[in-house]
């Protein structure tokens, strides 16, 4: 007989229905079974062609290196990572961007995943003092994968975007703007860790300024909390971002905990991520790593180690990741602004500064962005509702906010252009003809 | 100004200091920064040769396969893991060995220890209902990369093995035995979700014989509990064990969940764990594979697949790695045999049955395994104390149980022999002398 499952409070939380759950098994269960879905939905990056070649040629060379690709597979890495890798990545951030770091700042961990849900649960949740300690998001929509993080409920505090117009007379194109006063309002009223943030944000490709970083910044040295800033999509790699400055300079204070990953520049599936913050922190991450994983897989260490010991990582984020992703996203919005206009809808899209999504707001869509998942997904088209990127806010809140802010909530819906050309101009075709049937319909 | 970092009690417990991460740190620092350092201490495997040109073999085919490599490292597999891997995995298991399972019964993980902290932390801590579940260890010394993985702390109930003396003229060999009264006991007292062992079990390479496992699942039956087995180092692969038998034949009921990993057959450093479970257990720690880490490193499941596929995974660990590791067995204890008998020194083996540890037990070490464990390190040798293997015990039981037992916790040092002949040969001269040195000193 089988015993019962009877699973623990924590067991249940981290293990329940979520959304980075549906996205991941929508992601992969296509690719396996479902090859003929157009997928337009989780986070793959691109196959940059240029980029796998690269790739390629790396592993080549460490076959080739004597028995450097043996030893490799056959040895576990310290749970910190691997000490020359760690040393030329504290180099190169060292010397190109003068971050005052060594390789005593510098955690790997098998994705950004992990790192995170290692970071938050180190810095929030109960201490043994009883204080309950939060991560505060200062800009909500954010990244859904982590909503669902925290070991304790309610890790999360967010604030909502105010939504502005770059251009007061066209409603087509919006964008999410600090609350700041949420945020101080929030800083007092909780016991903040930290302040996060996703740069581009993820999902709706907004780039907080760097003024707007710099207060956040300011905001998080008053009250005692760190700044922790996502930096998947952002400068100096992959350098998925519109704006070529944000590949000359980084970010940093003393305060600031940064996430770097080598997914997005071609390698997603070795699962190996870069966090930068103080020491004491790297050491808490890394006894983490060894009581959850043992160590990290190394090989992404590995293949990856030659071009960020030459700095050549910053060249192919310039020369080939930013130049791609630029102009799949043109030929994204152009394709989207026409098909919504064959078919006579007026959506709005939020400014597409980085990452590689649409963020698309149909304020007609009164059934909702689940039913609208649900019915492309009929129509063998993946794309991701934008209900799970909101979350951690308080209900009060957001009555006092912006109505639209409120209404949006499920009018959105997360559109990748990161598959083929073929299949991103498809799916969109179907993606603006769907909105403008159930709009219609109703 | 950097903030005060102030930790959450979930961080605190793991962040801290544990056995396992001192054991991990040990490893990396001295692959990395102390080569002449003889490591007979962390698990990571020995260099096979034949089994690394076949790695070697097996990636240089998948980069030949068309575009196969590029497509791997650039997409993300389903938190599942890869859909052909856990086809061709389940169909191993069911065609060769009459385990009645599917893809839906195998979760890959990032290595088993992730798995590990999965599943633990799913089945046991405290439920919504205000259950406080454990798990059993009903042979303890086991593992301690397992000692610090609960987010709730108290997570494992430990029942101290019987000493036995399997020649009880020859005090040269001892042997664990399980104490069936402790286990029945402990699962009257306490509410337990699954009893867990390694197998062969690390530290000590005992082998808990099929009929103390038959014993062990009826148990769980009686008492609704999972039994959970970590083949890490057992059959049908990778097979570091001395009785053959083992290759041939595999323990299952519908309690058991077991526990295979790609490590210890040569690849740990790409972090790969299959898990077979009911089709429940298999979606939550899916899910939980999502949440925490997004998706596994695929290229693991990947090289490994053909070997899989073919079951040439069987008999290379019938045909190269139980061999290999039946000869490297059988050179150490001769050696420390030979080492010991030249210092006068009287120490006890455990009877060696697997794995690629021996675990020796020093009766007259008065001062502690962990001062003679620096004091080696000192002297350039790496060997793990046996403190840490002991956990989960109340001490009452322990008290009430052979003062043997509860001497020899703070006598026992766990000793690889997986590093080269010459660097396990001097090791072992010099763990012989120090011991002898240690306890003539006093």
């Amino acid at each position: 007989m089988v015993p019962e499952l009877i699973v623990s409070a924590v067991g249940a939380k981290l293990s329940q229905e979520s959304g980075i759950l549906e996205l991941m098994n929508d992601l992969g269960e296509t690719v396996a079974l479902r090859p003929d879905m157009l997928t337009l939905g989780g986070g793959n990056p691109a196959e940059m062609p240029e980029m796998q070649a690269r790739w390629r040629v790396a592993t080549e060379r460490l076959m080739a290196d004597g028995d450097a690709f043996d030893k490799a597979l056959s040895h576990y890495d310290a749970p910190q990572g691997e000490t020359r890798f760690l040393d030329a990545f504290a180099a190169l951030f060292r010397e190109k961007f003068n971050v005052p770091i060594t390789r005593a700042n510098v955690a790997v961990t098998s994705g950004a995943q992990l790192g995170a849900f290692s970071l938050f649960n180190l810095l929030a949740g109960r201490t043994k003092e009883g204080r309950v300690r939060k991560i505060l998001i200062p800009l909500v929509p954010e990244y859904v994968g982590y909503a669902d993080m925290g070991i304790e409920p309610g890790l999360f505090v967010g604030c909502p975007g105010v939504i502005t117009y770059p251009d007061p007379n066209d409603r087509a194109i919006f964008k999410y703007a600090v609350d700041f006063d949420a945020v101080e309002s929030a800083l007092r009223r909780e016991d903040v860790a930290a302040i996060l943030l996703s740069r581009p944000t993820n999902p709706s490709g907004n780039l907080v300024t760097r003024e707007e970083l710099a207060k956040l910044d300011a905001l998080a040295e008053r009250y005692g909390a760190f700044l922790i800033v996502d930096n998947a999509y952002g400068g100096p790699f992959p350098g998925i971002v519109e704006d070529e400055k944000e590949l000359e300079s980084v970010f940093w204070t003393p305060r600031t905990i940064l996430f770097y990953s080598l997914s997005k520049i071609g390698l997603p599936s070795l699962r190996t991520a870069m966090m930068i913050a103080s020491e004491e922190i790297v050491e808490r991450v890394s006894a983490m790593t060894a009581i959850l994983g043992l160590a990290n897989n190394s090989l992404g260490q590995r293949i990856a180690f030659p071009l960020v010991a030459s700095g050549e990582i910053l060249d192919v984020s310039r020369e080939i990741v930013r130049p791609y992703y630029r102009k799949r996203r043109a030929d994204a919005i152009e394709i989207l602004r026409r098909e919504c206009a064959r078919v006579g809808l007026d959506a709005r899209l939020h400014d597409s500064e980085g990452a590689f999504f649409l963020w698309l707001w149909a304020p007609q869509l009164q059934c909702g962005s689940k039913a609208l998942y649900r019915r492309l997904k009929e129509k063998g088209v993946l794309a991701i509702p934008g209900d799970g990127f909101f979350y951690g806010l308080a209900e009060s809140d957001v009555e006092l906010h912006d109505p639209d802010f409120e209404r949006s909530r499920t009018q959105t819906l997360r559109i990748s252009f990161s598959s083929s050309e073929a299949v991103v101009e498809r799916g969109l075709r179907v993606i603006a003809e769907t909105i403008a049937e159930m709009t219609t319909a109703r």
